[in-house]
């Protein structure tokens, strides 16, 4: 006799912990736990333990597997189509078969997809770019990542590297070389990184006091403190990034025309000073034609994954 | 009693003619014809002329009407959802509900679309994007124009402006205003009159001989047949083309890692030689996953429009 499937489960499979969370079918998240990320002969055990700790949730809420529609799995790395992972350094994983070994390990059907397309997809569904169908999530932290959802599904690219938005390259007069080996990519100028290395330049030539003068550790998030501030260094490190963040906007939308960008990650928490700026920058470059484009803060911070992750189920 | 409908029809409505051709719905291109565009009153004639047309040729091949799936039209000029057109400058179009229009004249199903998307589609369909569901149409012409293809389908943008390819912002260096009003557009730099306008600044100081010297009328097309003679000046206008579509190639990766790109227009006409140098600026500018993506010369030449035009009807 078939049941209905009510739930959903949402995992973010992140290097330190595994978050997981129990979804109704309408994007209602009923509960929500954690999981130590266990790296050992790497990480051979992660899947048994995501397994075994969803079957213990399940016993405790009196859930049965049969009204679970589905396992979305969100992976720091990149995902192939048929749920592979080919390296994820962050889990210490190289040719892991996930969507294969999680059959092995449960009869509830299994998605496996990249952790900051998943983001971008829980954002679409109940963070702020409900309503929305085609938008761009663009991660600002240490890096610079991003999803593409066009028509309510990722867009995983040829190679899998739709979305790399970091690596888009922007500035043609960089001459430091970014991670990657290129030189002038996005993420140079405008991730958690970038913005450090930018103060530090400014502060070492700069005529004028600043609040970040004798900063031993400086961190984006005393760049943005000493902004708020009113500190006029730290707003001309904070323009700069916003240009090239502006910048960048301006050619995705020469590509897909979003109907909204969402910014994420621990950069974007610096909020409206941030945001005004991009929106600025944005306008100033992009065709006269989409100059009102939504730009937003991301909602979901540290659940958009979980989010996400469960909204693969239900493609 | 129903029929099945075994053809379907491709129109591409130009500011000078209008080209047509019926299709099989297997993708044959089985007869096609043209009409003057009758600009005359704004316009007002050339949709009733189109049918007119339609109707005299099917007659003419003893087609029935009820074995033709559906016309599909592009159309120079915005087009949003339900088949509007809210300006076109070159057919002198002022708020067009061109789909409610059509449905007065016919019964046979119409889709309207953009030229330059609906080009991208038919490339894909039967030219040089066959086989594959993602790709990025570039047409290099006067301006450059584009279409981008997701999972076989024309992405359109919120505002109608994916594919805007020529207004990305790409050269952060670049002093002249653009047509758009912006500085440093794509256009500016690999359009022909980019490589023109380039061509007579290069003309002007340079310290060498040319075969462009004392030409008076000088074309796109002049350049690249004196690159092709071995001319140094004509080279370097090429290649600094080539970078900056290299360039926004990379930035167009960045966002939705298309399975190819493929160059159309007049400028593409070059061939080899702008092939092998956007190949080259391509591969240092994109994140190294994606360096061996497919970079082909447009198939269809004029037929793309047709081509696509009839595609959107099997969507």
């Amino acid at each position: 006799m078939e049941t209905t499937a009510d739930y959903c489960i949402g995992i973010d499979l992140g290097g330190t912990s595994i978050k997981m969370g129990l979804f109704e079918i309408s994007g209602k998240l009923l509960d929500k736990w954690n999981i130590d990320t266990n790296k050992a002969e790497n990480g051979k055990n992660i899947l048994s333990d995501i397994i075994s700790s969803l079957n213990l949730q399940l016993c405790k809420l009196k859930i049965e597997p049969s009204k679970i529609k589905g396992i979305g799995i969100g992976i720091p790395g990149p995902v192939t189509g048929d749920g592979f992972v080919p390296v994820s350094v962050n889990l210490g994983w190289v040719n892991v078969p996930v969507k294969e070994q999680l059959k092995l390990l449960t009869d509830i059907p299994v998605k496996v997809g990249n952790d900051a397309k998943v983001a971008a997809l829980g954002e679409m569904w109940q963070g702020s770019g409900k309503g929305y169908k085609n938008l761009v999530m663009i991660t600002l932290g240490t890096g610079i990542g991003g999803g593409v959802i066009i028509d309510e599904k990722i867009v995983p690219g040829f190679y899998g590297a739709a979305g790399e938005i970091g690596h888009m390259p922007i500035n043609q007069d960089e001459l430091e070389s970014c991670n990657c080996g290129k030189k002038g990519c996005l993420e140079q100028e405008a991730s958690a990184t970038g913005i450090v290395r930018e103060a530090k330049k400014l502060l070492e030539r700069a005529t004028f006091k600043s609040l970040l003068d004798n900063e031993k550790n400086l961190t984006a998030y005393k760049v943005f403190e000493a902004a708020k501030a009113g500190d006029l260094l730290a707003n001309q490190v904070i323009e700069r990034a916003a240009k090239y963040l502006g910048i960048a906007m301006a050619c995705i939308t020469g590509v897909i025309d979003p109907d909204v960008f969402i910014l994420g990650g621990g950069v974007s928490e610096a909020g409206q000073i941030l945001l005004d700026q991009v929106k600025k920058y944005y306008k100033e470059n992009v065709l006269f034609l989409s100059k009102e484009t939504q730009i937003k803060l991301a909602a979901l911070k540290n659940d958009a994954g979980i989010y996400g992750a469960a909204r693969m189920v239900l493609e």
